[in-house]
């Protein structure tokens, strides 16, 4: 039997808070209240907020283009004016506006992601299981849309202590032929699971797992920084219009070569 | 508090097997039982076995191109000499092998998807709310990859009197602005959850969640069939290979003629 609830009486974060102080106290009031085995899940907002993210802002397209490594496909929507841009930021994930957050933060600034999240969901891990003397582990989770299905979803961006894939790799079903399903991401499935008991308007920024002890293990296991799939090998590095122009400019160019040749 | 768990006692599922008395059966032992507002989540697989959705496949990849109404993307391991192939299959869905599954049958067939998991989905809630005499809701789940993230997650392809997106459009937030995330998929994220308590290996294939009863409601609701996102709208509706090919053939073509009458 899995359970998941979210913490309740973690108020407004500012720069400089102890979160991992404040994620133990709401924990402590809590009941349940957190043993070993337990996976607490952290909205990455509110890990920015306490670390400082803010940049000041006049226009969130500027933060986005700062915090853009590459883009991967971008869309103007040609009635309302408004540009959707998918891109690669400095973390490696690929994601609407590089995950600038222009919600619930003061006027005139932006929200970054963490700098480093797995290295935040170690320090909120390592803190809690001082305190609470058992082995507990953590997720820092941001909300993605994704290619082919509509809407979005929560994920993983930051992780210590937690399994972040099943590896079934050599796994055989029982008729003994390899599993095709080899690497259930069990990090990104524990965020989404933990999103249904948060909510982003009634803003509960902190929920439990509990039920799945056997994926919480060691500090240095693989953080959330295994997760993304960039580079040479991803097929989808560009988006259709991106991709369909790389291949214009140099089909263009080797076409005009041939045509005049062919005519001289 | 969110509570998820398996449902134990579901055997080898055959064609004919009719799954929502089986199902049924199952809860009825179970403890907890079933209670209106439970969300029930049953892998595809099962649905697909009971419906008879066996072909003979001497050759799997045979088996993906009859499924396949459109190839989005493919790539030949050097190596290994294997194709991967990313297509749109016949209810929309953009996945690996179109959703052929060649685990857990037996040898010599593949097993395809329900026809129509919505209404896979709505047949087996609807005896469910008769028989237990509540209203719970049904998803039927399968294991998808994604772009830009390793590994694989649970999503929903049918649903049946389960609220599939969370409409947040025209929300705002504290400070009165318009919400950026609008359209959380909680079908998708109830199907995630639901993994975490079956698992590939141990072969639990349906599970229960309890606690978001609000989310369960009419059999008319949409299915889960308004969660894909194709056509001329998709950023992403061909690889980065595919879409730099159709780009170059174009590009060659006008060059070509450029070159002819510049040289002319």
């Amino acid at each position: 039997m899995m359970q998941i609830w979210g913490l309740h009486g973690i108020g407004e974060i500012v720069t400089g808070d102890d979160l991992a102080t404040i994620i133990g106290d709401a924990a402590e009031h809590a009941d349940p209240g957190l043993a070993g085995g337990d996976i607490v899940v952290v909205t990455s907002k509110i890990v920015s907020k306490a670390e400082g993210r803010f940049v000041t802002a006049d226009d969130r397209e500027d933060a986005i283009t700062a915090e853009t490594v590459r883009v991967v496909a971008s869309r103007t929507n040609p009635n309302t004016g408004s540009t959707t841009r998918i891109v690669e930021n400095r973390l490696g994930i690929v994601q609407a506006a590089a995950g600038v957050d222009a919600s619930n933060t003061p006027e005139g600034t932006v929200l970054l992601l963490p700098e480093d999240p797995d290295a935040s969901a170690r320090r909120i891990a390592a803190a809690l299981r001082e305190r609470f003397g058992c082995d507990v582990g953590v997720l820092v989770s941001d909300t993605l849309g994704r290619a082919w299905r509509d809407g979005q979803i929560d994920q993983a961006i930051g992780s210590a202590g937690v399994t972040v894939f099943e590896d079934l790799r050599g796994s055989t079903d029982a008729q003994g032929r390899p599993l095709v399903v080899t690497l259930p991401c069990v990090a990104d499935e524990l965020c989404s699971a933990a999103e249904l008991v948060k909510g982003k308007a009634t803003g509960i920024p902190v929920a439990v797992v509990r039920g799945r002890g056997d994926l919480v293990g060691s500090l240095d296991l693989p953080g959330a920084r295994t997760i993304p799939r960039t580079g040479p090998s991803d097929m989808f590095r560009k988006g259709y219009d991106e991709a369909y122009a790389d291949g214009y400019e140099a089909g263009y160019s080797e076409g005009y070569e041939a045509g005049f040749e062919a005519s001289s």
